[in-house]
């Protein structure tokens, strides 16, 4: 008889039909369906709100399937729960020719649903608990792993994007040959374009990885997605500050997106990161890296330049038709040293609210435009609206993402509190965030 | 010779060519390129920032070209400017076969570029100007025009969307067929979104149409997106507030977005404006209209509701990572009565935010979740900070369009002073702005 914390997260009728055939999360079952098709594999935990009818196990080549109950379905225990045996480390640290790759955790969901036998939610990334799911990754670099934070990523700020940016420093010196970030998704586009411009031209790759799905799900996409980005960390050609996620629905392929240019672009699906305005820079595919765009910096071009500080005093800001002007004044009433704006279209806001924004810039706050259309690049020489905001001031800042403009000011105002040594760091180009020709079409 | 203002907007060598052929704006000319190839029209006027080595003509049919200056090209006088004959109003009447259709300007780039001899730019749309740019709309439909404004749409606020409302009811009374908006692009998709609430199931198509290139250039969607409004208006059996525009780069499809339901998505681009998580809800192709989705509001349906009501106590707050919750006491300071924020991923903001967010719910602000990813559906269910936000009274908006939220806010607050009769509202679909299942696709 299992005990309740034994069926972790089963309920219903899922729930009695595994409680009655003897079997715990972590024991090695077999399950027969519809009598001639068998599954073997670890009984995996299940979470609130995930489809209640299925029993998930883990297979023995570390993915993990969902089987419906339905009436045709059988149970078995082969053995009992345990640990599984491990690769002791230092036999993987013993293959020198494999480049050596820092997996550092910051939380999330492909940080924290990583757990070997029950899958249940701990913050908590050990190179033991990664290889026992994804044993390919021992065959692709020598791995450490360290735990930097566990939180989920929306309460990431500047101050923990600095904290990031001096980890991976610390491991550029160690000369590790890559360094992995699993993060989470929410705010993962703005902590990539964060280290791209707090590690200029790094000698090594630093990718970024999540989970939109996380790895109790028979969809997830947590191992694909971390095959790939130890396999670029280790191996690309390339050393940038980029976002391994899935390229499309299929496991296929996985996009590598430049930090400064990525965007989570959907809720939930496990394409929902895009390279905006641009293509992802690589494309990983059938273990291969296949480079996309030119012009990258390469492994150890020796032109790299480490600076985490970032400033609390950027606001991003997006304009709405019944804005009024008091917004500006309260953010500058706060404090706030640069506002970038979400205007619409090609870059403006309503004339209304041009006499307070001259206001602000003139007592020394940036201001810089940027467009909620998100893609295509802001010109504000076609209108007058547009032409009237650039005559007080405010920057224009061309095909910039807003998010990524918004970590730029971030860091740009912990360089300098000259406003025009501001404005010529946020109209020149640092980490590929500014000025490449958009795509007519939208991805 | 030439005067300055009979040459508008030439510069340069185009400008020295058409000077020395004797020829200004508003002639009938022909032009003969390589040798063969002869093109005959009237010299339209250019705009400042417009690919200056073109000459433009207007063709009899209608259209625009534009002809590169280039060695083996010769222009000649056929005839002098001259207003065109136009078809007399009292004929276009004299035409009961036609549904009548009403256009209303609004001002923007559709309806301040269309000037019938020089295009020169100025916020009129006259009935007569329309059918000497577009002779075909005179087959399409009876046709009459007002000006209710002349203004940029970044300008709009509630107030506007309120007078659009009335007017188009105006002539729902008068019995029109239907009913077109000629408007700018930047603000259109909030104000489709506005009419959409404020004119419930109306019994005549209400169809918002714009243009991403002003009608002096080569490449203008003005006409063809008017053609397809006109038609859709004058003909469509669904009686759908909607929005009209390029289906892609081609001039072949025209989409018909559903008003709650549609974005501008890029800055320049002509087939900018998008359905998000749902698809178009027409096509016009062809000179036909294709239904694309099911239950549609039928033309005369007998269910119209018209409330012209909104509140400019709402507010669009975007979160990003630094933010911190000083802003939400700022605009609950300021009066507003309610908030739409455009959480990360699922519906998600730092959990040191969630105290003050709780204080002003607590004080009688509505504070609504969407999410900034633009495509998908908020889930605050799946997270732990999801599930708080939703205990402190944090309405989530499903797959509600973030700006579409911010439009039936400030739609809401006008019905209702009630926090309570807001919530439902908010979470009642009303005009296909809710609930829809998400397509698992980014279009």
């Amino acid at each position: 008889m299992s005990s309740s914390s034994e069926l972790e997260g089963y309920i219903g009728r899922v729930r009695d039909f595994l409680r009655s055939a003897g079997v715990s999360v972590g024991d090695e079952v077999e399950i027969t369906v519809d009598e001639h098709e068998k599954v073997k594999g670890v009984l995996m935990s299940r979470y609130e709100l995930a489809e209640p009818d299925y029993i998930v196990v883990k297979l023995p080549n570390g993915y993990n399937i969902g089987i419906r109950l339905k009436e045709k379905i059988g149970i078995r225990k082969l053995a009992e729960a345990k640990k599984p045996a491990f690769r002791p480390f230092s036999r993987i640290q013993s293959a020198p020719s494999l480049p050596r790759v820092s997996i550092i955790g910051t939380g999330g969901t492909i940080a924290s649903r990583i757990d070997y036998r029950t899958g249940a939610v701990r913050p908590v990334l050990t190179t033991e608990d990664l290889l026992s799911i994804i044993p390919e990754l021992a065959n692709i670099a020598n791995l450490d792993t360290s735990i930097l934070f566990s939180m989920f990523s929306e309460d990431m700020t500047p101050s923990e994007w600095s904290k990031m940016a001096e980890r991976v420093d610390e491991y550029v010196k160690k000369g590790v040959d890559g360094v992995v970030i699993a993060h989470g998704t929410d705010t993962m586009g703005y902590s990539a374009a964060a280290l791209s411009f707090a590690l200029q031209k790094p000698p090594i790759p630093v990718v970024f990885v999540g989970a939109q799905r996380s790895s109790d799900r028979p969809s997830s996409d947590s191992a694909t997605n971390l095959i790939a980005a130890v396999k670029v960390a280790g191996h690309a050609p390339f050393a940038e500050v980029c976002v391994a996620m899935h390229h499309s629905h299929s496991d296929d392929v996985i996009a590598i997106h430049r930090g400064t240019r990525v965007r989570k672009n959907h809720t939930s699906s496990r394409d929902a990161f895009r390279s905006v305005n641009t293509e992802p820079i690589a494309f990983y595919a059938n273990g291969e890296i296949q480079i996309n765009i030119r012009d990258l910096n390469r492994r150890g071009s020796g032109e790299y330049t480490f600076n985490p500080r970032f400033s609390d005093k950027a606001f991003l800001l997006k304009f709405f038709p019944g804005m009024s002007g008091e917004i500006f004044e309260d953010i500058w009433l706060r404090g706030y040293r640069g506002i970038i704006i979400e205007g619409s279209g090609l870059g403006h806001v309503a004339r209304r609210l041009i006499p307070t924004i001259e206001k602000i810039i003139r007592d020394g706050v940036f201001v810089g435009m940027t467009s909620q259309c998100i893609y295509g690049r802001v010109n504000m020489r076609v209108y007058s609206t547009g032409r009237d905001l650039l005559k007080i001031g405010v920057t224009s800042l061309d095909d910039m993402l807003p998010e990524t403009a918004y970590v730029k000011l971030s860091w740009a105002l912990a360089q300098s509190t000259d406003i025009d040594e501001v404005r010529k760091i946020m109209t020149t180009p640092i980490a590929g965030e500014l000025g490449e020709r958009s795509k007519p079409h939208m991805v």
